[in-house]
Parts: C-alpha cells; sequence; structure tokens
C-alpha cells in the first residue's frame, strides 16, 4: 500500500481488509509475533515481503500459552520500537489486537496438536503448545494469510504448527526461516534482555555446545545418548545453567531417537537464573 | 455451474476449486452431512442454494466422531440415491473424500469446545463432539464456505459449531435449520432406519412428550424440574425406552437452569432398542 503502514486494533477491521484482498487476488505474507521485534522476526518480515502482495505483522502477547509463575507480565512490550521496524520494512499492517476481544468470556475452543505438544517444552510448559495453535489458528482465520513464517528457533512450535496446517487442512504455506544469532553465537530471542552480562555469558555455552555437537557428528559420532551426555557436560560447566532437557528427536514426531540421522533434531531448553532459553541444531547429513 | 453436478473425492482439487471461486468473488454455500440424505438435509441444502452461487455437500461417515461400539459400521451409506438428491437439488459439488486422507498416520490435530462438549451427549459419547469440530473445521478450510447449514435437531452440534466459529475467528455464518418431522411427528434422522415398527411407535413417545411439554410451558410453567419429571414419566410409559438424559439447559453455555426461559433448550436423548434417539425444543416465549 502506498498510504503508509496501518495499525489495526479491531478484529473484524482486520478479517474484513483481508477477505477483501483475497477476493482480489492478492497474495497475503503473515508474521505472527509477540512483539519486542529483533532480527529474527525482521528476516521473517523480509522474506514476507519479498514474496507476497501484502504483509500482515501481528503483535500480540497471548496469555493462554503462558503457565501461572511464568513471564507473562513482564514480557517485553514496545509498541513505538516494533512500529518503526515494521515501518522501515515496509510492513502493511500490524495487527495488535487486545486480549479481552480474543478471549472474551464464552471462549471454550482449542486446538491442540497431541504428542509434540507433550514432549520437550511441553513437559515444562503444561499447556504452552496448546495456547500457541489455538492462537495462530485464531489468527490465520483472521488474517487469511497464504503464506505465513516462523523461526527455526522455536522448532517444536513451527514443528507443531506444520502439522496443525496439515492435520486440519488449512490452505497455508508455512515457512521456516533460520534462526539468527548475535555475533557471540546466542540465539535472538526477545528474552535475552532479561540475561545479565555474567548471565549471558554463561549462557554461550549453549550455542557453543551445539557447535561442538555439530563437527562431532560431521566427524562421524551418531550415537544419541553419546551426544547428549557430551553437551550436557559442557553445559553444565557453567554453573549458573539448569538443563530443562538435552533431547535428540525426529523432525516429524519428535519422538527421541537412538541414532541421528539427517533432519534429527537436537533441541535443547536451560534456564539461565529465571530466563528460559531454547536452541536446537537441524542435523544435515 | 450449468455443466452439472460433479462428485469430487480429492481434498486438494476441492480446495483448489474452492479457493478459486473466492478468489473471483463467489460465495460458497456447504452442507456438511454423514450422507443418507432425508428432507431435513434437503431443506438444508435449498436454503443453501438460494443464498449461494455455489453449493456442496460433503458426504462422510466421520470415524473420529463413533466411540467404539457404536454404528459406525452399519451407519447407512448410500451415494447413489444421495447423488439423485443432490443433483435434484441442483448442488455444485459433492465432496466424498476418503477417510484415510482425511486422517493420514501421522494425523495429531483437535479442535475441541471445552464445556458444551462434555455435557448431554457428550456424557454418553464421549470423544464424540471433539470429533465434530475436528472434522468440521477440516471441511471448512478445504470448503472455504460463506454460509454452512446445520440442522436443529442436532441442537447440541449446532451450538458447539457457532461457538467454535466465533473462538475460533471463521469467517463462515452458521445459519441453523428447523427440525423437520415425518407427518407422524418424528424427528428425521438418518438413525430411523434402524427402528421396527413396534419400536417406532414408541418412539413416539418422545416429540409427543415435547409437545407437552410446549403447551405446559405455554400455559405457565417455569420449573425445570417438573418440567422434567413429567417428560420422564411421559416417556418411561414405553418399556422399549431407556432415558439417557432429559435436560433443560441455557442455549449458549448448555448449563442447565431451574427456570425455564425465552431461548432455553430443553433436550433429551433416549435409546428404543440399540438405537439412539435425540430431539428438542428450543423454548421461545
Amino acid at each position: 500500500m502506498c498510504n503508509g503502514m496501518k495499525i489495526i486494533r479491531d478484529i473484524a477491521e482486520m478479517q474484513k481488509l483481508c477477505l477483501s484482498l483475497k477476493r482480489k487476488g492478492r497474495t497475503i505474507g503473515f508474521v505472527p509475533t509477540m512483539g519486542s521485534l529483533h532480527k529474527g522476526h525482521i528476516s521473517l518480515i523480509q522474506r514476507a515481503r519479498r514474496h507476497n502482495d501484502f504483509v500482515v505483522v501481528s503483535i500480540f502477547v497471548n496469555p493462554i500459552q503462558f503457565s501461572p509463575g511464568e513471564d507473562f507480565k513482564k514480557y517485553p512490550r514496545d509498541l513505538v520500537l516494533d512500529s518503526a521496524i515494521c515501518r522501515k520494512e515496509r510492513v502493511d499492517v500490524i495487527f495488535y489486537p487486545e486480549s479481552r476481544k480474543l478471549y472474551p468470556q464464552a471462549f471454550r475452543t482449542y486446538v491442540e496438536v497431541k504428542g509434540p505438544s507433550d514432549v520437550l517444552c511441553g513437559k515444562f510448559r503444561p499447556g504452552h503448545f496448546r495456547g500457541v495453535a489455538t492462537v495462530v489458528s485464531k489468527l490465520f482465520n483472521i488474517v487469511q494469510p497464504d503464506r505465513s513464517y516462523f523461526g527455526q528457533k522455536d522448532i517444536q512450535q513451527l514443528i507443531i504448527i506444520k502439522r496443525m496446517v496439515e492435520d486440519l487442512n488449512m490452505p497455508i504455506d508455512i515457512i521456516a526461516m533460520p534462526t539468527v544469532r548475535d555475533s557471540d553465537g546466542l540465539a535472538l530471542s526477545s528474552r535475552n534482555i532479561y540475561l545479565s552480562p555474567s548471565q549471558r555469558q554463561d549462557a554461550l555455552a549453549v550455542p557453543n555446545s551445539l557447535k561442538i555437537a555439530q563437527s562431532l557428528i560431521k566427524d562421524g559420532l551418531r550415537d544419541a545418548r553419546k551426544i547428549k551426555n557430551i553437551i550436557s557436560k559442557l553445559i553444565r560447566q557453567r554453573m549458573t545453567i539448569k538443563i530443562d532437557y538435552i533431547e535428540i528427536v525426529d523432525h516429524l514426531s519428535l519422538e527421541p531417537v537412538r541414532k541421528v540421522g539427517n533432519g534429527s533434531v537436537l533441541a535443547l531448553a536451560v534456564r539461565v537464573g529465571r530466563t528460559r532459553l531454547i536452541d536446537n541444531l537441524v542435523v544435515r547429513l
């Protein structure tokens, strides 16, 4: 659109606009986010911009994907900065809905991908992926995208969304984009701002151990248990880090594998102080 | 379409056709069925035909909405007769998908309306409404209807689908059509063919008791417990009928009410021999 970026709060207005674009045969690229945009998000937006007529970025910190005691309230929010970023990237619309409109009192419907939602992060964040699948379903129905973009950093989320789209026959292409890292190797995350400088230093054990795993696999190591033990030892050297899990799983079912193969996913989650960080490596042989 | 009705089995073909119609701004009316079409279905189809450019009827006996031991295998199927009916009613496409294509091995995603799915029939058919909500979500994503038509006979299904569409922001109007009855008063159902002549005679206690309830309410009776007791006694006079439930509930939450008001739903389910029948009365004051 030549008349600049719009911020739309109203669900019906957003949906009406997108339906009318579809009826005119325009393609819609969609990047769902919780805001606090970083270079990872920007890579998704730029890809959406290149391949679609119209680009929508949603900014919504989704309450139903946070467990009690998690960081829903303190999750970073900065619409001014996010808007500037989106405007620079020539986003057409920021969809910025209100929680009480997306989840009115009578709300009762949930979308759940059974199996992949219950392992890895799902064990530590019960209900999280049900919250993700539900809000993404809602946003897809409102924004009516042809293509939607997700970062490989949140690989379990990516796999669950792909499964959901296929299972529910949603006519949407899910495009995965590589994890973007800071110069020190830490995967970009809106939660990185919670880290003190020394915690951040310790957190680098995560990407560093993944790099070591990658080179061990390249050198021929295939035993999943051995690889996990090596990574576990490397990370445990940093006293401030607690490991939630280190797993090597199949990239479709998310079930554990014994022998690493092409497409296997080495996924891990750790806590550095009160900050939960995740990272992963998709094995390419 | 001027070149006659099509039967489409392929999911991708069906979806592609509907998406291309939408891009041309044509409206799609959709009647999801399990086949074995009767006058109840025909009233839905005729309404769809009047109000939409393009009419799709799906015929699919959905395995995931049947519990073990229910009548999935013996559920009546007659595509030849159903096709003739649809052709006569100027349906554009019958969508007739294969179960193994809708539910491949890797299928894991379910849509669930918590609360309304767990009461009334949901108590007696665990998982039934999850199966319904899931398949209807899938069919909606494939057929992309502007409007979809449901009979008031299956009132819990209707209420759950309405709730789902609103909760998940699906851009679809759900149109409810009145229950169609045979000349003896029995609500039309594909399952009525299971009844022997004497069972059918006994089954008439259901519509007859609803009629009596209606006139009692018209005369000023509002006490839900009293009304339920009266109906219960009337039905129990027929020895072959077993009552699953008789409830008077709110038309949105499906929670029981003590005092009958406008929009209250008197819903019941009985078994006549091995045949399960449902019926209901929506109170209009």
